[in-house]
């Protein structure tokens, strides 16, 4: 049995929740409040973060990338998340970092922590009114972002090359935890759009479209998979 | 023939060198200048980022954390970076993110920036002073990340376990940048400065202890093994 420890709201959780998903692997979810340093969870994983996976008689599987390269490498499926051949996995891989590293720094994680996560935080662990200026800051990246997603798409089927890979979940959990804010604009490319329908529409999706987060509503359009 | 564009005291480039001198490859160098932006090489990396890593026929490998995946899955040597059992890479794995990500934006990203790079970039490229809260915050944050070097070493032989790995070069790559502008306590934690010093005086470690930054004059004991 697997189970993660996660954050609702946390794109990174979600990238590895899409993937389990991909995989049709069951976990049982905890969610966890990292900015409450809680002992027990410090001593699985030092850094403190969420995504943490454990697969029973293992060492604890800390952060999304290691994530998807254990899963890759112990419950590989029927249509694997990286290509066979090792220069388009490391593609795969470029990309999967673009949005794990890149849009978390630049949007995703500022919209996730000012947003919602400094809500429940007390002033000690770095709560308070949300900054204004990150906030407008991620909501000026995110388009280039997005324009990157449409150029990628225009001339691929999925955002690596011609099948769904990690890339792809990447992509889509970041875009999806900016979109349950509603901070997305979707009008500015058509073709980022159409690929983020595509994605949305997998059944590896339904889980995290149908949770709301309390005291956050979810924007109108979020769990719409025609928006 | 490989090709490796990177930046003299960047952390990251120095990982992978590092790993191609565990694997005796040899790559031609580049010193790539990333806040210059320079249209050929966003052309190859959109990330503006080094280390990239150029294997004719290819696509480019981008990041250090790539880099280490493909040189895993196509030049694994007899003495491999990486343990064969998945729950022990992922530990490696863990430790490698650890110094890439967590090191880096801590301390040595910021030593890098705020006491070398910065002194090469106009105002438009966000050159000016050196921001001293920041050296101050790296200073004090390299404190707890040296203790947690010895704390591992007490235990293993290795940061990872038995053998020499990808976590070893990564915390030794940013220890060294640091370690080159004198900014490591060494005199706080014996063991961690043990382990440091058999991971320098590896022959893969030579070039790097050789190098000097014009302008920017190597600590005293930087390239002494007997420091």
């Amino acid at each position: 049995m697997l189970t993660l420890f996660h954050q609702p709201l946390c794109p990174l959780s979600r990238f590895v929740r899409l993937a389990l998903g991909e995989y049709r692997l069951e976990a049982r979810l905890i969610e966890e409040r990292p900015w409450e340093r809680r002992q027990e969870f410090l001593q699985i994983n030092p850094a403190g973060s969420v995504p943490v996976l454990i697969d029973e008689g293992e060492p604890p599987i800390c952060g999304a990338g290691v994530i998807a390269e254990y899963l890759h490498e112990t419950r590989n499926g029927r249509e694997p998340l990286y290509p066979a051949d090792p220069g388009q996995r490391a593609e795969v891989r470029r990309l999967t970092s673009w949005f794990n590293d890149k849009f978390h720094a630049e949007v995703s994680g500022f919209l996730a922590s000012e947003r919602v996560f400094k809500r429940h935080m007390t002033r000690e662990q770095g709560g308070g009114p949300p900054d204004t200026d990150a906030i407008r800051a991620a909501r000026h990246n995110i388009r280039y972002h997005l324009a990157y997603i449409g150029w990628l798409v225009r001339t691929r089927d999925w955002l690596a090359g011609d099948e769904l890979t990690y890339a792809d979940l990447a992509a889509a959990a970041h875009v999806s935890a900016a979109d349950y804010l509603g901070d997305v604009p979707w009008s500015e490319d058509e073709a980022a759009k159409a690929w983020y329908a595509r994605v949305k529409s997998r059944p590896s999706f339904r889980p995290i479209l149908a949770e709301t987060v309390a005291g956050v509503p979810a924007a109108d359009h979020y769990a719409n998979l025609d928006f």
